[in-house]
Parts: structure tokens; sequence; C-alpha cells
């Protein structure tokens, strides 16, 4: 059983107070979003309270659990989905989550992939939906989300990848392909 | 030397009044985009020309070049990149084309891909921009291409993707790959 008292104080001192909050949002809204589906809520409030538990550390955290990468300079420190990925190793080796399932809501929860879990839709959804967030459309997203999950996940990877469009910046493969999937199977290839 | 007279009539017939006149249009815009830049401007009229040869008849080429598909069921007829895939064998086997280059452009301009030779950018973009062309943003890409190519082709890329967005509709690989290609050329990956 996760005691998440033993690990506010480290999750504060790493993200700030700011992030903090909104992790707590993104628990409340993945466990909103999971009414009456089937889905396990202990992971859910473990998954939305660590998803983000790599932000604004990553040079320490690369630096302790993959030291290769920072001395090879294969990685691009900069890129923003660096603590999704990071943030796995982090909620294994530093907050001992062994769950596969849980640490691949975390891995996956910028970019999202190809045939998500419940699990990763309902974390990848309450990032960008919980309360805190008022960009220009997420009511509506909140709406279809609370429709019908798949739906709500569409449409975020929809607005997801024009944002990334306006911005000139590149769409990472695995959300161009979480995209695909889901049209795929909403609508058929073509 | 590519007689076009030679091949005139099989096109037409194939492919129909309204998109011969287009793949003429197309020759146009190519030639155009071509001015002042290091083509090989031969090349540039037989891919602009055959283009879409495949076009409207994706059955009678794949039963003739490679019924294997069609026997198998492993191809999607109603792809809208088929054609463009079918028009470079079509082309080479067909119209006797066997310039690599040439094929490439033709088997690429609808996807786009990464990396692309100046010929391809430039067949790609004669196909969206051709002066028959009307749809909502037609001038102002043209205004991008002709001020930069690359700047054209990408916008030309995001033109496409948001477009298929709104549609629901399947993006291919190779489409944002080509896109992500020119943004890391163009601002780096982050």
């Amino acid at each position: 059983m996760f005691d998440r008292s033993l690990y506010e104080k480290t999750l504060l001192d790493d993200i700030g107070e700011k992030r903090f909050n909104h992790s707590l949002r993104v628990v409340d809204k993945a466990l909103s979003l999971s009414k009456g589906k089937d889905v396990d809520l202990e992971k859910v409030k473990i998954a939305g309270f660590l998803h983000d538990c790599a932000k604004y550390n990553e040079k320490k955290y690369l630096t302790l659990l993959r030291p290769e990468f920072i001395e090879n300079s294969t990685i691009d420190m900069k890129s923003p989905i660096l603590h999704a990925f990071l943030g796995a190793e982090v909620a294994e080796k530093v907050y001992n989550i062994k769950d596969r399932e849980i640490l691949d809501a975390i891995r996956y929860h910028t970019t999202g992939r190809e045939n998500m879990s419940l699990l990763e839709k309902i974390i990848f959804l309450a990032d960008g939906l919980e309360e805190g967030r008022s960009y220009p459309g997420v009511k509506k997203l909140r709406e279809i989300a609370y429709d019908d999950l798949d739906c709500g996940l569409l449409s975020m990877l929809d607005h997801n990848i024009k944002f990334l469009l306006e911005k000139n910046a590149y769409i990472e493969d695995l959300t161009f392909k979480a995209r695909n999937y889901l049209i795929k199977e909403k609508y058929g290839k073509s």
C-alpha cells in the first residue's frame, strides 16, 4: 500500500508547491473520470500523485539514475517529454513503485501512445483537464471526456497536435501514433 | 528523352480530362517554383505530368502489376495515398521511366517524407499550389513557397495535417515524419 504521507515532502521539495498542487488536482480529476469504470483507484491515486515527480529535476535524476546519458550527451535536456519518461524511473527507484501499469501511466502521460490502458488514458486526460487548467477549449474537452473517455482522448490529442503545430514544435511519433490508433479504432484507417 | 506526345492519350484515357488538366497545371507550377533553383527541368516536367498516373485506376494497375495485393486483400483500396505509391510503379512499368528521383517524386507526392529531394519538394508543393486550387489559405501558401521553398513545404504539411485532423482522418507516418524533419532542421528538436 502506498503511503503518500511518506513521500509528500520529497515530492513537494522536488517540484515546488505550484506543481504539487497541480498533482493533487490531477488525482481529483482522475478519480472523477474513473467513476463507473473498471480501474484500480489506488493505482489512479498513485499515478496521478507521482506523474510529474521528475519535473524540473531532470538533471538531478539523470545524474542519479542514468548518468551515462549526461556523460554521452545523448539526451535532449530541453525535451518536454523527458520528465515523463524519467518520472517513470524516479517513481520506481525513488518512490518504490513496482507496478508496471502505474509506471506506464507516468511514462506516457505527456505523449500518449498506441493502445493505452484505461489507467494511462485517465491520467493523460486528468493532466490536461484538471480544474486548474483554463486554456481555450478546456471546458468543451471536459464535457467530451465525461461523456465518452475515448472521444475525450482523441479530442485531447488533436488539441495537443494543433497546439504544437502552431508553436512550430516537434510532435513526438508517440503522439501521432496514439491519435492514429484511435482513428483506426473508431473510423477504420482510410 | 521523354516524349510526352506518346503518352498523352494513355494518361488522358486513364485519369480523365479534369485530372489531366490538373497534371498540366502541376507541371506549370512546378516549373515556376523551379526558377533559380538547381533542379533538372526535364525531370520536373515528367514528374509533374505523371504524378497522378495511377489515380482512379488503382484496381486496374494493381491487377496488372501487383496482383498478389488484391489476391491477399493486403491493401487498403480506399487509401488516399495508394495512387501515389502505385503511380511510381505505373510510371516505371507503363511509361518506362527509370529515373529514381522522378519515381520518388511521384511516390511521395501525397505524403511527403523525411529529407525530401528538391524535385520531391517541388512536385509536392506544385500539386497543392497549382493555379486551379482555390481552398482557403492557398494564396498565402503560394506566397510562402515562392519566398522560401522549405518554409512553403512546412506550411503545406501543417496545412494538410490540420485538414486531416478536422476530417478525423488517418495521418500517415510519412507525413508527420516529413514535418518533424523540417522542424528539426529549422528549429532544433525541442
